[in-house]
């Protein structure tokens, strides 16, 4: 059998009036440095620079996008390592070989597409994974991560990420982004995002002592509705000072709403004392999202909304292995009156920048580009989990451009907690949109000069644009 | 002019590129035996074997993918002979004339390609329909269906249908599959489905009138909540002695819901009295479902869930023609919290499967995909009614594969009432399967020898597993 | 540089195979006569044939289709003239600028095509704006709208349009459309479209003012619910005098609803004098729209609906600039049950005709589709607004022919307020249709003289058939 090599053509259009295009179009930005303005790799293993551990704690327990299907093709979490702390070697390779042996499942998946990326570019593998192959390319894989080349700082400057941002509770002091910052050794780029969430969902069993350290580590009293406001603003200071260029937030709805600052001041004393009913912890999440976005307006960190999941729909899935497992799921999302408040009081504000998230298709073309093709003030994000993959991402171009056009977007978003899938990610995203926009020019819709300025611009001026780099 | 002849390459991808993949993929399909685990051919008419009266009585009238477009296009229901008993031979005629007269409204439509097919490939008619050929193609078939070739059995066999299964209520006998299934000189297999939808509709005016015929057939008592718990499992009992391989559930929407035994029972008591309100009916029939799914998990028959229909949409043409005559009507479904409580509860349980369908496409990538790229009891079911057609069918492959791949799908479900468009529906989906992994190989996301060997899976593996053959 | 020219294959397949069969569909359709069953151009226009004064008060101060991208872009609407009067060159002269320097912003939308037909086709300009072009193309027009060939009536000629419906108000006269059809040296066909909207918003701060006017246009005291009836079926029929061929109706959502006439009185008078509740304003509005239909089963006014629809999203632009000025925003959208009491009633009348229209495109396939292929008053509307665009129009014949056919459908609706895009909308729908039959064509769907057949009767047929032309 031939080495497994990977086709330079991988993902742009098979018709080949449209693919010679693309593949201009795709040589001007493969290349280009990649900004990461929203994921979630830890900041720690940057600053501590150790080598990584072995493949499958690397490309396979972490990420949920990989174990899910795993899941549901029937091996238990605990095969895959969820769940299980350090692994040991004969544990990691047994999880491996299931991924192996399941190769299969991934056919059609973007998580194919990553992985296939990860082994061959990044790692060298040149056989296809198979339950005859899991072992040897476990070896090679595993020979790699003992090489300095393949430790944290070297695959950053390798992947040639130019900016990262990670996501961090508004309480974490940020020492490690701060002591990474100080060291001359490491020259990238890499910020806080403040994600207040729990801090927002009132009705929750742990919100009332959420809140309360969040004042202590504020230093501003949170017993009422205006310490909560203050102590919040200091906390969005702090990350501002350690470089943050945004803030995220994801609720079940993207509701937004004006309360009356006594009815604020009234539930929120009730969440307090844990007496709030649904339709007022609602209404108090939504003002709370709106004081936000007042927040963002003030300071300018661009706001970016993942509305819409149901949290760990398996509880006994939760109670035995956690969050962040594979068990959320989409809900339906709508925007234009959701959003009204917020954007009747900020939509033209020059200071504020909200980009807006889906998991759920049709808000695409019926509420996120109608929204960003009036306001200044909103970009449409890039498609987002379980939407992050080639089909969806053309539907979402498909769905949005004619109302929004480019311009009106955010940028390629990764979000993503697997290192080493950032660059086959932003490759991706770099394949799609040139062979989209290649599929204007054969049609004659654009030229190509136009189309050539638009796909370096997507991957350099977009992002730059909507989080203000 | 020529004869009407259909082109080998159908439905395959125009593209150069993906065509020629696309026919080496389908050449390894098109000759596999069918596997229909859903669908609602008459077990009588395999039982009695007697042969098809006309080509209208055959063909048109009974079909209400056929007869709603005439509908449409101004054609009475009763032209067609929509509930008109027997027909002469002039009322047929006249009838078939109405179809070929407006052949062309069916251009694009699903029903063009199946009764293109059946129309060439089953019949051997070689002149298009029209107003001009509509005695000449009525007197192709009648003439055929008058050979012993064309009766139930010797199409059947032709077909090469190796499971079919029917559709029945829990209160048959089926003394039909009995017979048929002791009768040596028919070798297919054909087994029932148990279908109990009206026992679960508690506020349906002959509600209470099924449930007590439910307990004289089961011989168990149905006046409580246990009753009809007991009557069920032994009603599915007898399904399964027969062959029964799954159950189908369709209502208004897929809630799912645990309430307490004495809330139940108490619902059920009011019910009974015709004392229940839409909130307590809603609940009573959301908790059955899930009793329903409880009895899956314990004796194994798989779930089908296809839910979101608005039937008989128009009470007038229900008085005239009663059901199923093409005026049932789609609604929004959405899945992901209200089958929460099943799955909590049965999600990863190793004898569960449930397969789920949809007429509203928003589901697709939004909720069905990313269920069943989760548990491992859930399936992908086949795009259903309405959508059962070349490009709806492209758009599923397109909405659930990138989550979900295809090993979570569930093979090809023909869903009908039409026995001559059997063959034709599952043709058309191994086309355009063939053409979809075609696709994918020309854009390098797959190598051919793994979409050959997921093309044979979906045709033969995927209806195995998920129907447990 | 060589002069910008527009590529004769604009928005053809670029797929060789299909684009051949599109290139001779779209010679057949090419130079149709335009029918426009409904748009909003000013009828005041076309009588009074004045010169367009320049521009940017041509075509782009009053399109919202423009001005809201460059709004998106950081562009305030005075800017562009919008609600600033008659504007000096100057000021013309800078607003065109702002549109040629954000050209790129347009890349990817139909404004895009539109905006360069026009340029092109109607006006010779031979540079591709920008901001070094701005000034030369501002001069090519402006010299071209002071030449008689220039002026409405000579355009109206020119872009050989045969039938056009205007958007007016019940209370209109219609002195204007008198005028025009007793002029001699006017030979086109212009008619009045009957929009009662204001007239059902029961809720509305103006609504009690409205009817008492409605009243007294049409000679009937509106104080009563049967007072309101009798006026509106007076000004249907002086529209119906006038030409008038549809009534258009276009509310938050498509409700209609059986009221006993005792409960609507009694919510009619409760709303003259300011207190009804929000449930019965909603009520009775569906209930007025059910009268709406009533009156079109009798009078034969084609019913069009156009729900959904978000008004005036930001209340200080409406504030500041007024309605239609580009933030209005789409909304979910339903059709099957909201609009069951209607056709329970007259879904099959003979008389009645009702053509249904959505920005949400979930109700393509769910709803509207289905509902055309089973009722013989109901067809399918043109993409609107948003969706009125390349990709969108491709997504809706995909999702609407599979279930409805071509048949089902009723023509190009421009529903457009910029008069020197029409032919460039119309343009677009026929080069989209002739590549979508093209597609089946390709493979193997439909024989090429059937799309040909098709692709004359999409022009020509459906709006006829659809409005009764």
């Amino acid at each position: 059998m031939d080495a497994w090599t990977l086709h330079p053509d991988r993902l742009l259009p098979a018709d080949p009036a449209a693919r010679g295009v693309a593949r201009r179009l795709y040589d001007l930005t493969r290349d280009l440095p990649i900004v990461s303005p929203h994921g979630h790799v830890p900041t720690a293993m940057l600053l501590d620079d150790e080598p990584f551990a072995d493949p499958t704690s690397l490309l396979l327990t972490p990420d949920h996008y990989v174990t899910r299907l795993l899941h549901a093709s029937g091996v238990p979490l605990a095969e895959l390592g969820v769940g299980q702390g350090p692994l040991s070697e004969a544990d990691a390779r047994r999880a491996w070989r299931h991924l192996c042996t399941h190769w299969s499942a991934y056919a059609g998946t973007p998580v194919r597409f990553w992985l296939e990326s990860e082994l061959v570019d990044v790692f060298g593998v040149t056989v296809r994974p198979s339950a005859e192959t899991a072992d040897a390319v476990y070896d090679t894989i595993a020979a790699r991560l003992a090489e300095p080349g393949f430790r944290p700082r070297a695959l950053f400057d390798r992947f040639d990420i130019s900016f990262l941002a990670t996501t961090d509770d508004p309480v974490d002091d940020l020492a490690a982004h701060a002591a990474l910052a100080a060291d001359p050794s490491f020259t990238g780029r890499v910020v806080p995002t403040f994600r207040p969430d729990r801090y927002l969902e009132v009705t929750a069993p742990a919100w009332a002592d959420d809140v309360a350290r969040l004042g202590e580590v504020a230093g501003v009293p949170t017993d009422t509705f205006s310490g909560w406001v203050a102590a919040m603003e200091s906390r969005r200071a702090h990350f501002k000072e350690h470089g943050a260029v945004s803030a995220d937030h994801s609720h079940v709805d993207p509701g937004t709403l004006d309360l009356d600052r006594a009815d604020a001041e009234r539930i929120y004393a009730d969440a307090l004392r844990g007496h709030v009913g649904t339709a007022d912890g609602t209404a108090l999440r939504r003002h709370m999202l709106l004081e936000q976005a007042r927040m963002s307006a003030d300071d300018g960190l661009t706001m970016t909304i993942h509305p819409g999941v149901r949290r760990n729909h398996h509880t006994p899935t939760f109670e035995q292995y956690g969050a962040d497992v594979g068990a959320d799921l989409p809900l339906e999302v709508s925007y234009t009156d959701h959003l009204r408040p917020m954007l009747e009081r900020f939509g033209t504000s020059p200071g504020f920048t909200v980009v807006l998230f889906t998991l759920d298709e049709t808000a695409f073309s019926r509420d996120i580009a109608p929204l960003a093709g009036f306001y200044p003030s909103v970009y449409v994000g890039a498609p987002w989990w379980f939407l992050d993959a080639p089909d969806a991402i053309r539907r979402w171009r498909a769905a949005v451009t004619e109302t929004a056009g480019f311009s009106r977007t955010s940028g390629f978003i990764d979000d993503t907690r697997a290192f080493c899938s950032i660059p086959a990610r932003h490759d991706m995203s770099r394949r799609l949109d040139a062979g989209f926009l290649a599929g204007l020019v054969a049609e004659h819709r654009l030229d190509e000069d136009e189309a050539a300025e638009i796909a370096v611009d997507l991957v350099v001026g977009r992002p730059a644009k909507a989080f203000g780099l």
